[in-house]
């Protein structure tokens, strides 16, 4: 069935600006916004970039129906013209991003739009939508990902997500952040994730008692029978029960669900009682409000578990629900095609935004692999890499460094030129392993949970320059 | 354009034990399943219900399509003949739920499905996930709005939502908890909620100066000129640029918006500035990561603000951003249509479900208006409200008290029934309306934000007597 067309899911600011723009001779204007953030989620060293997938889909969709157009007139504020040509509105400008499961930091653009002023403004607020939400989703993920250290974790939260593209794209995003199945049938039929579960409490409940729940459920699914043992009681009834129904059925391929109790004292023992039971190879799957927190310290406890099942704090993020991206002015043409810098200014030195059209580059050390720092320029600069470069901190300027054997990747890749859509998708799990394979790149010391090393974030000499002229000069040019 | 069939928006064990109970000759078994919560967020004393206007049209448009019965079938898990079966469901039993809008309390039967066991667990997901996420936004929108006390608020928060349908059904529920308007177009556009929004500070950039910016607004829209105030300077530039574009345009009906600072005292001094200018009619509003807490504290600290934009903090429930309804077996039919009463027991006592079929209902002290407490009985049971009625706490039964004096309103209202929705959605704007209506008879001490007093759900005599004797007896009756 066709998706929703959701042009209007935009600010109603974005159309009022549109409509000025339209009405006072700067519809042809062209502006650069830049998307970044500024603070990682849980205080971590970097973000995962996620939501391209549906920025894209939503571009290339952009369309105002009539019913909408209708809508929009009966407000009584737009001008019947600026109505007439949204009846005709597509993306015609550029827009460049990194790709997903890019490991990002703030401040740097991670996608930058260059169109019409009307028409980038309008595309920000479900770019922002798109991108806040599964950036903070697989950011998430990659964290409970790394915390159950190689074992298996599935995306439990469907529930819990707030609405229901919450579930669907936090699905998705928890892919790409490193988990290896989700529960959400439609997210996994959509993206090609595999897809898991088996029972609730209440295929227990809806039999007389528990073995017969169980040996049911095992004559049914011989090959994937993990049974849900806390129904009643983990050790004195479920474990027990599912060890009578393995046998009584022949299972070989099994596993024990736990959802509550204390997991490291439960596991410790239903791994003793299975093992003695002769089921070493049954797994132990838990499922109760995790988050990398609890699941670093109840494996530090010698919890003894197989695989995690993780709900409601993957999938709203809940220890820091919000991803802070922002849109923002970085330039505009003026008549003849030369690009104006723009500049905010605040007192609060964090909100001063870098100006003009940037690229971004990572550096990699040849020998070791490992990112060094990232490196913005202006737009016309090119990197050589074969060539010394001199990195410096953009606010204690005499801490600098000469950098050799190095590898410089630009991260911003064409997505749409001209309107056309240039990007071809990788598929969702080729995504996947690209984010393992950068995250794998950073130093520990910029991968730990808390209070990780901060990863640098540098700025051309020219743009460097060009700030502080603007700066010194009120946003303006000398 | 049509909406995406959600019917896969479920969890695949839902599906596994649907192919089960298929199998095991349970396919028409009756179940009965309450929707309830255990925890208000933020440690309010109640929390609105809201979302049943998409459970609605979730239950309505049931249907797997030939894509989803391919995609189950390439799972390699469900039977084939249960597979033709998906083809034609539907659902056919029947849903109580309370309107949206309307104040609930913990442990009290929410939504009440009565279905065969494969289509009442099937929806279990989606019910799940739209009542959580809209009530959560709904309870958190409604304590906002109260702490404005009468101030209009705007819903601003789209791109900081958790995806499309948080921002779309967030500033739903936002609007159902009291908000006076969204800035998501697509929100009001489907839902009549007004839509507002002005200008961003990229607006503002876009123009060779600030004053500039403001008259061209000015110009553009006399009659809602809302201009944003703090891209360079409140004080020293912003607020005079309004004024004098306001002078020089003739603008009477005209607002500053400031969206940084110190907010008390910034509008202490804007106030001010404004009333000397002339414009004591000139509105000042507010937008800077704003939540009920920040805005009791403002206010109590004098700050000088006519309406509120309130983003993230809402659209997230930041502070509390899972709502925990679950959705637990409470009865079973047997083949003669006996309904045999079904138990959760746990270690936990807040954790233990309330058996059986069941009504609720609220008793109202006539002579005042206001909610005295719920009352939770078996289906079968009828309040009598021309008689007294005696309440007890259903932990501490000591405390008992004779009610004389009330009228007892029964709170489930039938939705569906034999699969035929029977039930009128009402417009949003009244379900508002009713919402306001209801919280306002709830008293003071339950409305309080912290620390609330306990409001009272009671059980009947028979039910407290049912659920004592499953409990004594392992779950079954005696």
């Amino acid at each position: 069935m066709d998706k929703r067309n959701l042009t209007l899911l935009c600010d109603f600011y974005e159309l009022t600006m549109a409509n000025g723009y339209f009405l006072c001779g700067k519809r042809d204007t062209v502006a650069y916004f830049d998307v970044f953030f500024r603070d990682v989620p849980d205080g971590g060293g970097f973000a995962i970039a996620a939501g391209l997938g549906e920025i894209i889909e939503y571009i290339r969709d952009l369309r105002f129906d009539d019913e909408d157009i209708e809508y929009l007139r009966a407000q009584n504020v737009f001008d019947e013209n600026f109505l007439e040509y949204l009846k005709d509105f597509r993306f015609t400008g550029d827009i460049y991003a990194v790709p997903e499961g890019t490991p990002i930091f703030p401040r740097e653009p991670i996608l930058t739009v260059k169109a019409p002023v009307m028409q980038a403004q309008f595309i920000e607020t479900y770019i922002l939508t798109a991108f806040n939400h599964q950036s903070l989703i697989a950011t998430k993920a990659n964290r409970i990902v790394r915390a159950a250290d190689g074992r298996p974790v599935s995306e439990f939260g469907a529930r819990r997500a707030q609405g229901a593209s919450a579930a669907l794209h936090g699905a998705r995003a928890a892919y790409i952040g490193g988990v290896n199945s989700t529960s959400c049938v439609l997210s996994a039929k959509d993206y090609g994730i595999p897809a898991s579960g088996t029972m609730a409490h209440s295929w227990v409940q809806m039999f007389d008692d528990e073995y017969t729940a169980f040996k049911t459920y095992c004559e049914l699914y011989p090959d994937n029978a993990t049974l849900l043992v806390d129904t009643y009681n983990v050790l004195h009834s479920g474990v027990p029960n599912a060890i009578k129904a393995f046998r009584e059925c022949g299972i070989t391929k099994c596993g024990v669900r736990i959802d509550s109790g204390d997991i490291a004292y439960l596991t410790k023992k239903v791994r003793k009682m299975l093992d003695e039971a002769g089921f070493p190879q049954c797994k132990i799957v838990i499922s109760n409000s995790l988050d990398e927190k609890i699941i670093v310290d109840i494996l530090r406890q010698g919890a003894q578990i197989d695989a995690f099942g993780v709900g409601e704090r993957l999938i709203t993020a809940k220890s820091h629900p919000v991803f802070g991206g922002v849109y923002k002015l970085a330039a505009v043409e003026d008549e003849s095609g030369n690009i104006i810098p723009k500049i905010k200014i605040s007192e609060n030195h964090e909100k001063i935004t870098n100006p003009h059209f940037k690229k971004l580059y990572r550096l990699f050390r040849k020998s070791t692999g490992r990112a060094i720092a990232d490196y913005i320029t202006l737009h016309d600069e090119t990197v050589d890499d074969t060539q010394p470069i001199e990195l410096f901190d953009p606010v204690y300027t005499w801490k600098r460094q000469t950098v050799t054997d190095y590898e410089a990747v630009e991260l911003l890749k064409p997505i749409f030129i001209n309107g056309e859509l240039v990007y071809e998708t990788p598929e969702l799990s080729e995504t996947r392993d690209y984010c393992k394979e950068q995250v794998d790149k950073l130093w520990d010391e910029v991968r730990r949970f808390e209070n990780p090393h901060r990863y640098y974030v540098d700025l051309s000499q020219k743009l460097w320059d060009l700030k502080n002229e603007l700066l010194s000069n009120g946003g303006k040019l000398k």
